[in-house]
């Protein structure tokens, strides 16, 4: 297996890029190589002195770089060579089975769109993200930033590509779904989500179990959860300040350090016709690390495989 | 000051209300007295053996309790001797500066809207939740759950009677208004918060901030924000959750101890043309006491009287 990395993404690369790169090689399996994208010289400079295994380290020269508040559209047109493009061909062409970056999520929403494309019926794909639960396990949210507005038919299909993502790469056989609401009751909530409820509660393919309301999201009642990516937004954000905020007081305790970025390190842009995972624009070494490890487990589970299998290709 | 309180609202009632009310009564202005709306017979019986000032605490006998999950329109109209009903008569006749109560917030909604109304040009009250920020202060948030959906003429009145009620609640010249979103730019986020974007720009009502991600709610960064119902309903149920939680880890925090509804123990509905507050329905005396300590501290402040200058009577 081969998983490409932007070497160029996030506000701290090529570093941490680098390293977190080398960190996976210690703990990925040794079928699996790694392809550094970026700006060579730069990525050398920074292996210079390293301990790591040569022929699982490639580098794959790409000579423009995508800021991180660069206009997405305009980089696709206009930078061909960006290490993001350059990942995207990789992806496309086969030379790597998965992408991830920490640099403009934008970006890498554009490239997946106009590069990969979605599997069959898909409308638009959701960003999903892993929210971590009282029990020490993770669930899945979807959609977490990437499409504000949503109708209920894009609802319903995040339902069942999270329904395919956890039973793949959570191992879940019939993978809870819930909807985020703001009642117990179907006819509580927005328009939007109540007519989301129908749809889920006759949808044979997802294993609906109705609303979840927000006091209920750290508990193990759902191994999905279903959201407009501004609400999922909302909530990932505020639970990654507040591991911020207690970090900076001194508490250790197992559920908020899991709201800690680093621990998963991306987040997974599901429904194209491939793996593509963004990290936080702020991440570290150790959430490089984890976010290629959440590649190669991804690559793993077939994910892509059975969603053209439910979707079309 | 008259203050009302339903004595028969929420899970632990009456014991809890009266509990509540009797503590309210060791810390309210000597001048403010508190009336118990509910079944006579039954609040006597809690108030057997109690020592308390007993000029001070009034009786109002209401034969009927509306359920917790009873549907709202229809307690208002089948059931006109409720303590909720009587709550809001006592309101409408001036015998009462403020009612709350820890029942059913669909009924106290319903009866705002049809016993009080709204002031002069508001559409639709909103309920306001107090926000805890880390330097140890509260802001305003609205929407906290009554309008799941919002058009951008109804956020920006949730932004200017927001802004109204932090001034003289808070006590803040200018308050900060910010609106929730899932970016800093003003392109960001669904169509109706950049529309509302554009409306608060405009607004000479507000002294508007731009945009508040969920990264950002912690920090002292606005004294009103602005949202949807539905996205401020998830946050703070989920932040009342981890409260929750933490407190069971023995975390004794700040910050997250300041996430238990029962500090502040009430949420003003916002725009009509009383002070109604409503509370948890898992309300403790705690909860109560705080509840009607903020009924007061809203009286004192004026607000209404600001709000039908802007907005009409």
């Amino acid at each position: 297996m081969k998983i490409a990395l932007d070497a160029m993404g996030g506000d701290f690369a090529p570093k941490v890029a680098v390293e977190g790169a080398l960190l996976a090689l210690t703990e990925l399996s040794k079928d699996t190589s790694v392809i550094l994208v970026g700006k060579e010289n730069e990525i050398r400079d920074w292996l210079i002195g390293q301990e790591y295994p040569e022929e699982r380290l490639i580098i794959q020269n790409a000579e423009e770089v995508v800021g991180m508040h660069e206009h997405p559209a305009k980089s696709f047109s206009q930078k061909p060579d960006s290490s993001i493009s350059v990942g995207f061909k990789l992806l496309k062409t086969k030379e790597a089975n998965a992408f991830c970056s920490a640099g403009n999520t934008g970006a890498m929403m554009v490239h997946s769109l106009f590069v990969l494309k979605t599997h069959g019926s898909i409308q638009r794909p959701p960003i999903a993200g892993f929210f971590p639960l009282r029990n020490g396990k993770f669930n899945i949210m979807l959609d977490i930033g990437a499409n504000a507005d949503c109708k209920p038919e894009l609802l319903q299909q995040f339902a069942e590509l999270g329904s395919i993502y956890a039973s793949l790469t959570l191992d879940i056989q019939k993978p809870r779904v819930a909807l985020l609401n703001i009642g117990e009751e179907e006819t509580k909530g927005s328009q939007v989500v109540q007519a989301t409820y129908q749809l889920l509660k006759n949808d044979p393919r997802v294993n609906f179990v109705g609303n979840i309301e927000g006091r209920d999201l750290f508990e193990d009642k759902a191994d999905v959860v279903v959201t407009e990516g501004f609400t999922g937004n909302v909530i990932f954000k505020m639970g990654e300040s507040l591991y911020e905020y207690a970090n900076d007081q001194g508490i250790d305790d197992r559920l908020i350090n899991r709201m800690n970025y680093e621990v998963v390190g991306g987040s997974p842009i599901i429904g194209v016709k491939g793996n593509v995972i963004v990290g936080h624009g702020i991440s570290s070494a150790l959430a490089i690390k984890n976010m290629i490890l959440l590649a190669e487990k991804q690559v793993d589970s077939g994910v892509n495989a059975k969603i053209a299998e439910v979707f079309g290709e």
